[in-house]
């Protein structure tokens, strides 16, 4: 198992995209028990390529380069490698058809300087690309392997996902590590390790800890597949010292989990949604089949919508507030009624960066879940951070407050 | 002005987060006309950290250095860098009574391993951590600049969007080049390039070409602001020849356009979502002060709620089904009507993997608008990718159809 680095090509304005796209490659390649020892952000420029090119072949046995495939003038990947390798670019009729056709099928003129992104490596295996036009390539030279990916991630994504993975598959005789996340939602970091330190190293694994915005990961590393047997029963541990904290092992994300549990259980959901404005709904049908346990979502962000749709009656409005208890509760019931469901769930919140007052500051939400039997639960949250993470927080968090009842409930 | 590089520590499992991390610092650098010429990923080990740092040290002027600070074992960016410098790490009291109090108010007993992040590397500047523990640090040596960062991007993107920009600004003369973004949707990028090509090098300004999923970015560096006549003249000059396709110069996100738009013409708007869940929704309230003009959205994701809610007639949903211009245009009418708006915005599609049929593959989505006095516009698509691209593709369209509509028809 060799040494794997990326080179990333593109200037310091393509960083949000390069990221996804090193991210993507990452966990693609974890799935085969591969890892990027390195990676690097280069300049579109030919010298800078190739320099970076020679020293990542001078240490790893697989390179990666993303970006600079497109049909513009500063796309220069393509003649950095090929000059680097010393083969020459070779123009392919039938690629260039290929792209010609895509243009035609959209109702364009095939442009073109697209001409450019038919010319291919010398001996290169050639990556088609379902989404774009810049094919990408796998050129093997003395044992070592230098793969070129485009840099749009909608093209990147499924070339990596299917052929890249499949050929590396193929060559590579992978190690048989095993990887094991433990997830926690509702500790700090640091509560999280000293509960567990002992009990980690009295296993003998090796763990290193993640933390996200709310959930905290502890990724296990297994060597030998014997040793799964210390992950389940290290599992038992965790659900008797961290109680409903601790969400599992390799568990899916918390929007398909709490999915799961609907499903198992028979139940429908609706939501009600201020604050989020509707990112809640967007998580939950961020899942394919969601339609088989989401009935839908009201966003009712004005007043107005509270009061016409969910029902929240002008008096609550007026002496609680829209961000209130009792105005979260009516608006879980008016969701679970109106969106024939048998669990309601509401949120209401103060965003920010503005509206906060002192008795109501920006970050404080109000969530409540309506269970069937009029059973009604609510939960203040105060968060901290932008608007765009105190949403974030407020949507795991009310995502997180269903999963906990779901299982205490109907456990 | 200095060269800036980057060095994210963390393993591989880190990668989404690193990325988060550099583009940000990339962006605010950007703002007072910095930018990073390199950027690398090590893994958490003291000597590789102490490596690359010898290496930036000996190229660049200002380092950065993210992640590592955190409170357990595998955190030890604070002991490198320390001793590549040759200073001690000096406990404070100060920082340490802080990071008390931040567990004290949540209610939790202060664990003893946060003890750690109170430690400083001699001489340097604190930067204050609002949400998290670990203080940021700034050091200066041999007139070069070394910045620590948390790697929670909760924890960093403050402590650079605030602290670390004035602290820079103040430190470098910064040559005066303006960014300006020429923003174009609808069009492909070789096709914005053909069309602009010899208009752009009578001007003489440098451009790159920056393709997103849906919208090309064209970006021009001004290293003389007495140029700036030019990109206004340019920008009359792309308005006649690309119309709607090109968006401006430097525009907001499409969420505040629009919402920009509607709030000139003293419009409510209202949704009507399908496919995307809530995803526009949330985009348009991603937006501070988005109430003024956004009334809020029904994500009536099952058919019950179509009929029951938007009052979309079950014969309509049975003849057509619910993706289909005849669906798409009742579920805008009810969006307006119900959400009491001028103009209801609606869509619906087939996000797969499945659900998808030959009359109506996956990536079809229809959309359309209500206006007042029952004009109505409608708009089909047929989106590529997977389930999230397509999600992601059909919200941007749908802004992006309010906008040309908004600017046509009350313009």
């Amino acid at each position: 198992m060799g040494k794997i680095e990326v080179i990333c090509v593109g200037t310091e304005l393509l960083f949000d995209r390069i990221n996804r796209n090193v991210n993507f490659i990452s966990n693609s390649l974890a799935k085969i028990g591969l890892s990027i020892s390195r990676s690097i952000t280069v300049p579109d420029e030919k010298e800078e390529i190739k320099e970076s090119l020679e020293e990542s072949f001078s240490r790893a046995d697989i390179i990666f380069l993303t970006g600079g495939l497109g049909p513009t003038f500063d796309d220069i990947t393509r003649e950095a490698v090929s000059e680097f390798l010393g083969r020459k670019l070779v123009f392919s009729e039938k690629i260039w058809e290929e792209i010609r056709e895509k243009f035609i099928r959209r109702g364009i003129e095939p442009p073109e300087i697209n001409k450019r992104q038919s010319y291919i490596i010398e001996g290169a295996k050639i990556l088609k690309n379902e989404v774009g036009t810049a094919p990408g390539m796998i050129v093997e030279e003395k044992g070592k392997i230098i793969i070129l990916l485009p840099g749009p991630p909608s093209e990147l994504i499924p070339m990596m996902e299917k052929d890249v993975t499949e050929y590396l598959k193929k060559k590579i005789k992978t190690g048989k590590i095993e990887i094991y996340r433990f997830c926690f939602i509702g500790v700090p970091e640091s509560v999280v390790e000293e509960k567990s330190k002992e009990i980690i190293s009295s296993y003998g694994i090796e763990f290193s800890i993640i933390p996200h915005s709310l959930i905290i990961e502890m990724i296990a590393r297994l060597y030998k597949p014997e040793d799964v047997e210390k992950i389940w029963k290290l599992e038992k541990e965790f659900e008797k010292i961290f109680g409903k904290d601790f969400i599992g092992v390799n568990p899916p994300p918390l929007p398909q989990l709490v999915g799961i549990l609907l499903k198992e259980r028979r139940l429908k959901l609706a939501l009600a949604e201020s604050c989020t404005g509707g990112l809640v709904g967007k998580m939950i049908t961020d899942i394919p089949g969601s339609s088989e346990y989401f009935q839908g979502c009201f966003v009712t962000y004005s007043n107005i919508l509270k009061k016409r749709i969910l029902r929240v009656p002008r008096t609550v409005l007026k002496k609680y507030g829209a961000v209130s208890e009792e105005c979260a509760i009516l608006m879980a019931k008016g969701a679970r009624k109106y969106g024939k469901a048998d669990i309601g769930l509401s949120i209401t919140g103060i965003a920010g960066p503005t509206g906060g007052s002192e008795e109501k500051p920006v970050g404080l939400v109000w969530m409540a879940l309506a269970f069937p039997k009029g059973k009604v639960f609510t939960k203040k949250n105060l968060f901290t951070g932008t608007r765009e993470q105190i949403r974030e927080k407020a949507a795991i968090t009310s995502l997180d407050f269903l999963r906990r009842k779901l299982t205490e409930e109907n456990g």
